[in-house]
């Protein structure tokens, strides 16, 4: 067994059924349904190519993709503490040759990264905007950062992507449904044009509560829905779709 | 039994287990399941109130709205052969003073009915926009208008559809996937806010053929994914929730 070390309250929690290890914490950073849908929602190549991820937190999908494809994956967060978290976990995997992770403010990222282009860029950027009730934010700086856009906006966000992906490239992200027509119209100022759209709903007969989208980088309009996907069966136990993305595949 | 004078091909089809009949024809018009989604899906004031359903092809619509309200419903259709089908169908089922219909081009309609704005509008537009790709359509003129843009573009129909709806009317229309992003374009463009959308599948796991979408004019923005419709079970039998639509409540 590797060595790592564990600050407070962090944990070495296992991800999936294949041997991988993440560094989470109660009290800082844990990653949520909603960055698994995103890593098995986006699509990758599998031989090589470059991806990034912007609001990585703790690198779940960075080590999620890890396993679809043998390129290269970039993390970028904003908050030191959970960068910290990622590059740790990237390191115990064995994963530090292919998967990096960049601690800065993802506004200051296409000046940094000059003209160099990515071929996927995934985000699941924090989901609520700044609006006049703070009370609601939580009071954990880490969790409202990750959740409230304190540090970025949506617009910050698709513009970005869209500014560091190559043409004919992809883009993914995952947020609520609430946001469709902002994300919608967003990608398409920004040039990344809407091609998949899948809704997830808790169970069937209930509305969506999570939204995946992937656009292609100045590609033609062509926009198809996915079929819905559950979270839960009828009995209230992980649709087998889901069990597969959190535990990996059914071990005999 | 009422008399009906029936012209060429035409049929008088049973609507309903409720003792609605249709008039349809082969050669002409018959109605989609799309109708039928559309007028299940759109609010509508129980008591009273007035609705206006555009493209109102051989009166589906208004006759099927006939059963979910006491207001009054005016169709308005250009093609006068499915118009006359359409005013003859009302008639038939005695509801001449609740429906009327306008044979008109909907573009003159904003002009002619001046400042009489209705509570809900809604349409079932022809789907496809007109490309190079002429022969691809219908030969028969009765279903290339009800089926192409060739009299009225989506532009047309969501911006008369403003037009004549009040501040806080509701506007529904129903439409292919593809067109989602345009549909949601225009309807913000003319004041129509998107507040429900629901996509319909064939069967669970199958990509949606079709949309639904209900906005508010001068709405707040705030929409909400509903629930996925199937149309078909896993036998490739209607669902119940279908059914329902198409033969009325179960008969014990």
């Amino acid at each position: 067994m590797k060595e790592v070390d564990l600050i407070g309250d962090e944990r070495l929690d296992y991800l999936l059924a294949e041997n991988l290890r993440i560094i989470q914490s109660p009290s800082v950073f844990s990653f949520s349904l909603d960055a698994v849908l995103l890593a098995q929602f986006v699509y990758v190549p599998i031989q090589k190519g470059n991806i990034m991820d912007l609001c990585t937190g703790n690198g779940i999908i960075p080590l999620l993709l890890s396993k679809r494809t043998r390129g290269n994956i970039t993390g970028v967060e904003i908050q030191e503490r959970l960068a910290g978290m990622a590059e740790r976990s990237f390191s115990y995997n064995g994963l530090e040759d292919r998967l990096k992770i960049i601690n800065m403010d993802l506004k200051e990222l296409p000046a940094m990264l000059e003209n160099k282009k990515y071929d996927v860029v995934t985000c699941n950027p924090p989901y609520f905007p700044l609006t006049e009730q703070e009370e609601k934010i939580n009071s954990n700086i880490h969790y409202a950062i990750a959740r409230h856009e304190i540090e970025c906006t949506l617009q910050d966000v698709v513009r970005v992507c869209s500014q560091i992906t190559k043409q004919g490239g992809k883009v993914a992200f995952v947020h609520r449904p609430g946001r469709l027509l902002d994300i919608i119209s967003l990608m398409r100022k920004y040039r990344i044009e809407p091609k998949r759209l899948q809704f997830v709903h808790s169970k069937l007969g209930k509305p969506a509560n999570t939204l995946l989208i992937e656009g292609i980088k100045d590609g033609n309009p062509d926009l198809k829905i996915l079929p819905p996907l559950l979270v839960y069966d009828e009995k209230g136990e992980y649709t087998p779709e889901v069990r597969k993305m959190l535990f990996g595949e059914e071990q005999v």
